[in-house]
């Protein structure tokens, strides 16, 4: 995926929306809890896909897909609070330091989460001022990312079932907001959304894959999070279904059927070749070699 | 406010938004506790409020103002539920019977709550296919009387403050929602939004007087919900400021001022009759003979 461009471009777009928010007239405590939330952030996979396929679609309008990549990325940092707390998985440990209820406590972390995802909601919305069809179309795919019944509310909620159907729950839980990501990315630059959808899913796929190995080979330093929780909150894994060298083998599948999906548009073949090269950066070097 | 006809448009349209995101792709449980939160409602009067002021205006686009009052509504039970919650009120019962997190576990009362917000949003997207200019406004209308700094998620936040600012905390946590009420009424109908925000804050504040009242002077089985909570929480109470007669008093001259500042529309007049006669529906009986 591209580079430094990109990265400047989505930071600045989270902080300039999250410092709308966390200003004097905030409670101070919670718009802490929102800034420890989003900064320092992780990969920013989500955001970073979906200004890759705007760019690919052509970004012409760069003020809307930036409030899309922001908006993804406020809600998948508003699911990881919402996922730490005790009533989840109880994590202290989120990327390489104490999740937010761990920091601030639980109600301030409920409030958090919901404050982010009010955010993007708002962070599209405005958007609307440059282009209010465009702006509407984002909102409508990001709240299908993420609510009932297929986006990643609905993901979690299959954890509450005593006989999950394990298609919709991986789907959801994790595909869904990286096909709104993708898809958010083209409707930001105008293109038709929905033929984005499989590429995106297939990328979450990947990505569920390699965390579900990262889970078992990786070092928790290296993560910032425990390690060994599938098994301990008995969640469904690849790597128990198919070993670590067969979960291996299916990252690249999926990445190679994901690259091969991606819709024709100006900067198909560019895109196709960024999204092969970050599968490398997916897959642990521990498990590459039982890939082999 | 109006009677039937908005009732049911009202209804209609939760549960029109509601099935679309419950049927039988959602997780059940989950979907059983989202319904839960919904219906049966309460008095539904932030809903009321939107469509008695989207008529006001016209209603020209009775799809768009129906979006809106639903939004309003799974803004306001995604508030309550999460407010019950045990890192916050630890309610166990809310309109009557058992909250949801009571019914269904903190889990899916959590997920609940964050499929609400995000129904919420969705549901006002949908509405861009009759007209995206008014979606998106609706959109950041109610993303701001939801998030921070000045939405009821601020509100809560201010109360994890030491020395709260006792009128930012009110305005946010039970003005912002009815403000943004008014507003996406105004909105839908097609007129300016930011008149309506004063008629709306002020409403919200006479509520709030009207719930503080009915928290000393209710009774739990006429309420739904226990009584004595303000105490018991140390939460700021008009009671507590004014006394009974003295909040009764604030009460009717909050709600005389809210309908002098209804701006000038077709249905001004109509709308202004209809509030002063909601005054009496907001006071307790107790509490008038107090006010006299």
């Amino acid at each position: 995926m591209p580079g430094e461009d990109v990265s400047t471009r989505i930071e600045d777009s989270l902080l300039r929306s999250l410092a709308r928010v966390t200003g004097s007239a905030a409670p101070p405590r919670l718009a802490a809890a929102l800034t420890h939330a989003v900064f320092p952030g992780g990969q920013r996979i989500r955001p970073r896909l979906c200004l890759s396929v705007a760019l690919a679609c052509g970004d012409d309008q760069p003020l809307v897909s930036g409030a899309a990549a922001a908006a993804v990325e406020f809600l998948h940092c508003a699911s990881l609070v919402h996922d730490d707390m005790p009533c989840f998985d109880n994590a202290m440990m989120r990327r390489g330091r104490p999740s937010v209820h761990a920091a601030h406590g639980e109600a301030l972390a409920l409030l958090a989460g919901d404050g982010l995802i009010t955010l993007a909601f708002e962070t599209v919305a405005m958007a609307a001022v440059a282009d209010p069809v465009r702006s509407a179309s984002l909102s409508l795919i990001i709240a299908r990312s993420v609510g009932m019944p297929h986006g990643i509310v609905a993901g979690q909620g299959w954890e509450s079932e005593a006989a999950p159907d394990l298609g919709l729950y991986q789907r959801a839980k994790t595909g869904a907001l990286f096909a709104g990501a993708a898809m958010a990315g083209a409707a930001a630059a105008g293109c038709a959304a929905e033929p984005w959808g499989a590429t995106g899913h297939l990328l979450g796929e990947a990505y569920q894959v390699a965390d579900d190995i990262a889970d078992v080979v990786g070092e928790a330093r290296a993560l910032g999070k425990p390690v060994g929780q599938d098994v301990f909150h008995g969640r469904p894994s690849a790597v128990q279904e198919f070993g670590i060298g067969g979960a291996a083998r299916r990252l690249m599948a999926l990445v190679e059927e994901a690259a091969e999906r991606v819709p024709d548009c100006a900067g198909a073949d560019a895109l196709r070749a960024q999204i092969r090269a970050q599968a490398s950066r997916f897959l642990p070097k521990e498990a590459a070699q039982h890939a082999a």
